[in-house]
């Protein structure tokens, strides 16, 4: 069972048990969404498990539970995305958008093409603000799984889990065969890297790499959910 | 055939026997892409039709015909989205994607629970301004179809395309039987809404308006393209 069908606030919470909101939810709740003290909302651990919960009347945003703790199977196969860095790439985007689509894993890494790589100072700071959008998308989408947002690495490392493919347009249909797979720069992919995995395609048209990535999550979302099936 | 493969520059012109360049596409070519005289790319008329051409050496931006003119049957069925006009709703990010993935025709419009609409001189700046986004778009996928942009309009309207189905998180998987589809604000669907037309499902979370949209592209032109089938 989901949170709580399709509406309704959502925040995630360190501990079911001990139910403490952060200061930023409990404004957001309170401020944004206008909730008022016995207000029912949902909160998740972020790792499957959530319950409903409701606004107490203290002053410091107490919680108090309501339901019991519920636990979300996960959905079969973990599904990671690698994409590549690139010169004015939008990565909140797709972060926010694979997370919303129910992405397990999310990661960046650097292609051959790649023009832009991140300085490891660039990379961590990067790297907190693409887990603060997860996040943001995460509730915002009623999710009771965080996505990995991996820090930044390099195509073999990506290449080397198990089922791992590339995005390109000459590639086969996608299966969840493939549950990795790694969307490329806009410059394309090198000899090198296209010698080294093969490819599902995902389009007959050429897709910018943010939107190769948003359409690798619905296609890869869409078979593991029965929505659609292999061809 | 498709437009010499998927890289090189590709440019609409008005007519394919007369071939001249807007000022802007010349620009394009020459000064962000840097073309020189005698290189090749591709023209198309945004109605199915292309050719290969090449810069010409005089200096008003003259282009040569280098190839026959070829055409390029239209996929079926055409794919139409209504996208719900919403608060903070980025509809650019919406055609750009949706032109991309090769839909056919995107309208905006004004649902029950919108909470904003267009007076019509703003429609009118919009609609202009959506159609130039839908424009760069094609011409970066290499698209030899213009989609439609339509002026905004209302849920009913849309519902009477044959065929029309609306994306709701409760309906049937998708299929070509419902070449249109209407997605709903934020919000959700009114009760006569819902009541009007059926519904097809994109996900099993809860998507942002704009994710749905570009959603429904992706699953609809991969199952249009035979990269999955219908569940």
């Amino acid at each position: 069972m989901k949170p709580g069908g399709s509406d309704g606030p959502h925040v995630f919470v360190e501990d079911l048990d001990h139910l403490e909101l952060r200061d930023e939810d409990h404004h957001h709740l309170t401020k944004s969404l206008r909730l008022r003290p016995g207000d029912p909302f949902t909160a998740s651990d972020g790792e499957g498990s959530w319950r409903i919960c409701r606004l107490g009347s203290g002053p410091e945003g107490e919680v108090e539970p309501v339901g019991e703790v519920m636990y979300v199977e996960a959905p079969q196969p973990p599904l990671t995305i690698g994409f590549a860095l690139i010169k004015g790439g939008r990565p909140e985007l797709v972060v926010q958008k694979l997370t919303e689509l129910g992405v397990d894993a999310i990661i960046p890494f650097t292609a051959d093409h790649s023009v832009v790589r991140w300085k490891p100072d660039r990379a961590t700071r990067q790297t907190e603000r693409l887990r603060r959008v997860a996040r943001e998308a995460a509730m915002q989408s009623r999710q009771v799984r965080l996505p990995e947002i991996g820090e930044p690495t390099d195509f073999a490392t990506l290449a080397a889990h198990p089922g791992a493919i590339r995005a390109d347009i000459t590639g086969n249909p996608p299966c969840l065969d493939h549950p990795t797979v790694l969307v490329g720069p806009e410059g394309g992919w090198s000899e090198a890297e296209r010698h080294q995995l093969g490819a599902i395609r995902l389009s007959s048209s050429v897709l910018r790499s943010e939107t190769a990535s948003i359409t690798t999550a619905a296609l890869l979302t869409a078979l593991r959910d029965g929505l659609t099936a292999t061809s």
